[in-house]
This record gives structure tokens, C-alpha cells and sequence, in this order.
């Protein structure tokens, strides 16, 4: 893989638990301060992806290595993949993740965070992910 | 060299005349929507870099390739590289370019965009560059 950030450390149980398998996180720019746009790098191994959420100030996807998966409620998956960007309203509900085959390198921007931070929904069907 | 996101265009003579070479330039979130983010792929040519400049509303740089640098008015420069970030507060007169051996890739945030567009002022002294 070619990593340009840090990997960083896994995700505490306190928010693993809304991703079904290992995932990796290093803050760029943290969540309190002027820039109001907290940016991390977040690492997904082969198969695992996020539950469905929403995010009240909506949120920028910037696909740095890998490949994998982004959906919104109510629409067909997209495939992603290093060189993309994803534009997620806020409120809108989806989920990201990496293929069955593959690592997802993603940058997260948080934009509008003071709107609020992410609310976690309930797990993508197992069957809707295997068909992909 | 390792580009992940489209160089684009290089810059319109109205933004390049801040320059002093060659910038490409590739809008990967625009202006004006919702996520009130703008960013952009910029790309330097080695010895390009460019003027002193404020942003109303700060900026951050994710280095994604090359090496470069970054100062700020009365501060030492700061040799930056693939994987290095930049956090500049609002109103900090500042420049980034390309080392003069090295392109330098950088995404760039424009936080808080409401506040207004980046202030261009004179050029980097050509001895204070040259002693880098």
C-alpha cells in the first residue's frame, strides 16, 4: 500500500463497534479549534465497512488508496476508488467502506462540524454487501 | 511522481501572476455548495512557489507528494513533505511553493470561506528563497 498519512491507531470500541471489522484512524486536524473542519485519515482493511450514518454538517471523502464502496439511502452503491471525492449532504444517510478484496485509504473532512458530530444508525445488510 | 488526484489546468494568468513558475490547478470541491470547504489539487513545479498571502478564514495544506516549503511572516521557513499538514491560522501572512529540486503536491482547504478570499501580497524575496 502506498500510505501518504499515518496509519495511526484502531478505533476504540466506543466507535469500532459501528464498523464490522478493523479500521485505523490518525486525526490530521482535530475537532475544536478555528478551522471548524476536523480532517482524519482513516484506513479500512479488506471487507470492512461502517454502519449506516448521517452527518448534520455533512461530510468530504477523499479517496487516497484502495478501493471500495460508498452508498446513500435509497440508491445503488458506488465504487470507489484512490482519486476519488465523495460530497456527502448533511443528513444524508450512508455508508463507506472497502471492498472484499481490498484496503480503502480515505481522508474524512467533517465540514460545518458545529452542527454536530455523526449520529450511528443500524449495520448494512450482510446480503446487500455480499451482492457488491 | 505519485499523483493521486487530477493535476488539472494550469492556473489562469489572472491567479498565476502570484506565482513565480509553472501551478496546476484542479478544483476537487468547489466554491460556492454546501459543505463551504473549496479544495483544490495544486501541483508546483520544482523553484515555483508562491507570493506572501493572507486567508480571511485560514487554510490547511495536506502534502500529498514532493517537498516544499511553508513560512510565516517573521517566522524560519518549514521544509514540508508527502504526509505533512499545515494548519494557517485566518490573517497569517504566509507562502508555500516547491523546493527548488522537488515538485511539491499539496491539497488545499479553505476553511471558513465565508470570511472571504485569499489576500495576494508582494513576492518572497529571490535571496531569501535562494538561501533555502
Amino acid at each position: 500500500m502506498n500510505e501518504i498519512f499515518p496509519r495511526g491507531e484502531k478505533l476504540p470500541d466506543i466507535i469500532s463497534k459501528y464498523f464490522t471489522g478493523n479500521v485505523w484512524l490518525q486525526m490530521l486536524v482535530g475537532r475544536e479549534n478555528e478551522w471548524n473542519c476536523p480532517i482524519g485519515n482513516v484506513t479500512f482493511e479488506p471487507g470492512c465497512i461502517n454502519n449506516w450514518h448521517r452527518h448534520p454538517g455533512g461530510q468530504i471523502l477523499l479517496v487516497t488508496e484502495g478501493r471500495g464502496w460508498y452508498q446513500e439511502w435509497g440508491a445503488e452503491a458506488r465504487e470507489i476508488k484512490a482519486g476519488d471525492v465523495v460530497t456527502i449532504p448533511s443528513d444524508v444517510k450512508h455508508w463507506h467502506g472497502a471492498a472484499k478484496d481490498s484496503w480503502l485509504v480515505h481522508l474524512s473532512i467533517e465540514t460545518n462540524i458545529s452542527a454536530g458530530n455523526a449520529e450511528w444508525l443500524e449495520p448494512v445488510s450482510e446480503v446487500d454487501y455480499g451482492r457488491l
